[in-house]
């Protein structure tokens, strides 16, 4: 595919956000076009999904009161299997309706997060094997991976000090779910290494964002000159990068 | 499990309901303590779900104005691979959270259409391979599938005509899906010929719960003599059935 397609990873509060948005800025600024997007809620089915996820079934009221069976329900939990399907099932919409067709026009494409935070979040913390994750995202996505993935590293109880905000369900869950997940980012870039980029978030913004823009150049530049020495596609209306 | 499990399968209009309802007065007849459920929405998360799947995302006008992307969606289109996650998500939370509880418990359950639809509307009419979604189902179920299952067959014409309710968007796909799913329904009926019953329903109502009541008997008959030959669970206060 034409496009350039960039991930950021790691656990909360590590500033994936920051570094997209600098991301974003530089890009523009270079002419590029770049679509910021993220998991879960890239789409609006996404976003109704993410509720979900997030918050349960007290997201939607209407349908908090009673279920379509016999049986009232004691409790709203999400079953795992549940949660790994409906993250797979926002994937998916989100590859369908957003990534792949930027990626196809020639885009830059940026997700804060991707297939990586489900294997690390999800396998690596909520008894589901890491095969199986793998798997649903695999066939959600039509094997689609990033050429880049910036992994933001730091100790848990760094990061949980700089979130202000109300904690969601999966923030709650302790710094031990916290710690498991991040080992997982770990050993997953670990068995990747052309793929990820590990980045100490203990660093300040900018230190981060230097590392990450030199790395971006690179990348940039072997693209255009892998789309240099290709025979032009008939049809196709101007590259992006 | 000590429970005895039964779907009702077969396309829309053919009087699923109807005989679901049958079978349930005629089990609490019989002193036994039905539990009757659905696919998709038997549980409040699945509720929601299916809202999603069935009217996609005007059913939730809140998240219909703006995606989380730079993208403005010109369509809510769920993709194939998002329609059938979200099925399998439904599934999932219905298996764990109603029909597997409820079967551990040694109740009867009904469930008004369950795996075998996912195969037979996804598969047979949406240009996924039915490899894909017995996959998705099955470990979604953990492999759970009913001891019998119901097929009410009938030309879709036939039941084309007695829908008077407004048309949701599977229903709307026209006869040629209706044909289709039929076909693959009757397909699954003849590779599991021990499991399914497939029933003419162009026949009344009465006639065809008379033979739905014949074999049915001889089923919890059959499960009743198991039992009896197996020896008493430690814990387990009284059986259901």
């Amino acid at each position: 595919m034409p496009g350039v397609f960039i991930s950021f990873e790691g656990v909360d509060g590590v500033g994936k956000t920051t570094q997209v948005n600098r991301l974003r800025a530089y890009a523009l600024a270079q002419g590029l076009e770049p679509l910021i997007t993220r998991e879960p809620g890239g789409t609006p089915v996404g976003l109704a999904i993410r509720e979900l996820v997030l918050h349960g079934i007290a997201a939607f009221p209407s349908f908090a009161v009673a279920g379509g069976s016999d049986v009232a329900d004691d409790h709203d939990d999400l079953s795992p299997r549940t949660e790994a399907l409906l993250y797979a099932a926002d994937r998916a919409q989100h590859v369908a309706q957003v990534i792949r067709p930027a990626l196809e026009r020639g885009h830059l494409v940026v997700s804060d997060r991707y297939v990586d935070s489900s294997l690390a979040y999800q396998a690596g913390g909520r008894e589901l094997t890491i095969e199986d994750i793998r798997g649903l995202s695999e066939w959600a996505t039509g094997g689609l991976m990033p050429q880049r993935t910036y992994l933001l590293d730091m100790d848990p109880e760094q990061s949980h000090a700089r979130l202000h905000h109300q904690l969601d369900r999966l923030e709650v869950a302790g710094d031990d779910f916290q710690e498991r997940t991040r080992q997982e980012f770990l050993r997953l870039a670990e068995a990747e290494a052309q793929r990820y980029m590990v980045l100490d978030a203990t660093q300040s913004p900018d230190e981060v964002w230097e590392l990450i823009q030199e790395d971006f150049d690179a990348l940039i530049a072997r693209q255009r000159a892998q789309d240099a020495s290709q025979e032009p596609v008939e049809g196709m209306e101007g590259r992006r990068l």
